[in-house]
């Protein structure tokens, strides 16, 4: 931590930011261990370029704050008192102000109320590119997120979570429950789009009865030792049409060539061209409606995004998601995702379950 | 829907937005029924004071967007489309902004050079009087919700959850399955204080192993058909020692007369001072270091609050929780807490477990 406080003064003093302000976004966990509830009540961290740190705090969730109590004061604020002045009073005269970038608008709005002629940046400005690169204990909890992920993966593509018959509401709960089994702390998501409803990315499960002869999108992460796992398998209820073996081989061979491209060095919009041109040459080119992947950490998203435009370079300890898909609106859908990690040595894969098209007769 | 929208336009005309600029927090929902997924991709809804609104979604995000479609046109952006400079296109000329008050720090920073010199308030300020009312269907919801919770408190309470011998965070993890079991589609929190941890409000549920001989506050709620639950009951493993008994019927009965007094008319901080005057007169007024209630419907927090300061007279439909505590720092502490509802013939409680001080042996 004291290092990583360190790093940041220096990003700080580099970008000439006179404060960083941290509330909701993983920043200040990654910073001080101590996470933000997403409450009405204002919890930030005034850090000043040239001053030790500050933790304002509502009273009443003081007691919470146990570790790394060296790193900052704590000013609690009791229910009568205004957070936002608090803040303003630490703030000072200082100008260049940083700001979490998942900071609720109502704060913002009255921090700069607060703190009028003021230059406010998003803090990912100044924490990005040191957030971004993982550490080995950080690929290591990655690692053990991703396995526990995949035993939920394997459960699905053997037919141990039954689909056919049941909602995809249901389906949802239950790879809820497993990824907890498995020792998840939190189920962050867990998309099931059965039928048609594969075709939609995002789609949130419903009452919609699984029913056979159907493609099966299941995309799901949660949260163990604080950091995310992430994994989509596409499986099929029954025997597939040629038609769909045809689209889901195409997809197979463009995530693993995107996979196999993602070498230190490579800029991030390159994985995604691999990606794409694949898909294209396949056919299913304007099928392919999302990016490639995004970074993933303490938070499920985060840099570095693999997309058209992001030109960053992949370094070592970038961690992300690779994960293509086709979808034929009101048909079907498939889409496969694993997490990677750029090392020297090439990608490394953190999921390593099985990615061809499954059949479950359950 | 309509008649939401038509009121929210009312209430914009009389305070002069313009436009109306709706992301996270449940405006949108409550407006459309359409719920924007917290990441990074914005959805915005533009809602002009003159015009039809215009839904700003993620193309791959575009199919989830199925019910009220007659209230607003779409416009899906694609990966490499800038969801801001959408936003602001539509915005126009437009002076008076309001957006919705947990929008992230990082589009509002976005927005704001996007859009200049325009006037920013956050979006409560024009829905918090509309929303605050909940009408009959909204009650109903909420009473269902309370329902569930009160059917776990009971478990709590007879002893079917086991406490001594398990730790705070499988107890917790528990009461969560629970609440899903009885009909919750999500677990928003369950705290789980024992012992010293009992003297914490907003405790994180942790490793401590649950021992005979002590206090314990559960706080737990989630949401069930878009509605929101929240309870709280505090036990005892084993028999109370005299001094928790003493200071528990003084928490029993500053709470039971804060509900007594939450008629149509009394102002919110007149709740707060009912119950905060006789926990002072149990010569525990240090000890109670929050304010007593919030406002509850498809957030857990959200107006009124019944705290100090707060002039606002209830109104019928005001739906909200009262929930004092007493905590001694490092030794123990209690909560008890019920959602009421303001109606013309008195305050009616939605939870209706034993508030007593229950001793459970398991």
């Amino acid at each position: 931590m004291h290092s990583r406080v360190e790093r940041v003064r220096a990003r700080m003093a580099e970008m000439g930011v006179d404060a960083l302000l941290l509330s909701l976004c993983a920043d200040l966990p990654w910073l001080t261990g101590y996470e933000a509830m997403p409450l009405e009540r204002l919890t930030m961290l005034v850090l000043p370029a040239d001053e030790v740190a500050t933790l304002v705090v509502p009273a009443l969730e003081a007691p919470r704050v146990k570790r790394h109590r060296e790193l900052f004061s704590l000013r609690p604020w009791s229910e009568t008192e205004d957070p936002v002045a608090i803040v303003a009073e630490l703030v000072g005269a200082r100008r260049r102000l940083a700001v979490s970038d998942r900071t609720w608008a109502t704060f913002v709005l009255r921090l700069q109320a607060a703190l009028p002629d003021r230059q406010w940046l998003a803090s990912s400005r100044v924490t990005t590119p040191l957030r971004a690169v993982k550490d080995a204990a950080e690929i290591e909890a990655l690692r053990r997120a991703g396995e526990a992920a995949d035993r939920v993966a394997t459960q699905l593509r053997s037919g141990d979570i039954p689909l056919i018959g049941r909602t995809e509401a249901e389906v949802s709960a239950d790879i809820g429950r497993r990824l907890r089994a498995e020792g998840h702390q939190r189920v962050n998501f867990a998309i099931v789009g059965s039928g048609p409803n594969s075709a939609s990315p995002h789609h949130e499960p419903g009452s919609r009865t699984i029913g056979p002869g159907e493609a099966v999108v299941c995309d799901f992460g949660g949260t163990m030792a604080g950091y995310c796992s992430d994994i989509t398998r596409t499986v099929f209820t029954g025997p597939p049409p040629p038609e769909f073996v045809d689209l889901y081989s195409v997809l197979e061979y463009a995530q693993a060539a995107a996979v196999a491209a993602a070498r230190v060095g490579t800029p991030c919009e390159e994985v995604d061209g691999v990606a794409r041109s694949l898909i294209e040459g396949g056919g299913f080119g304007e099928h392919f409606i999302h990016r490639t992947g995004h970074g993933i950490g303490l938070e499920e998203h985060e840099d570095p995004y693999i997309v058209a435009g992001n030109r960053q370079p992949l370094e070592p300890g970038h961690a992300f998601s690779v994960e293509p898909g086709i979808y034929l609106a009101g048909r079907w859908g498939a889409r496969i995702e694993d997490i990677v990690v750029a090392t020297e040595d090439g990608p490394e894969a953190l999921n390593a379950v099985d990615r061809g098209l499954a059949v479950v007769e359950a």
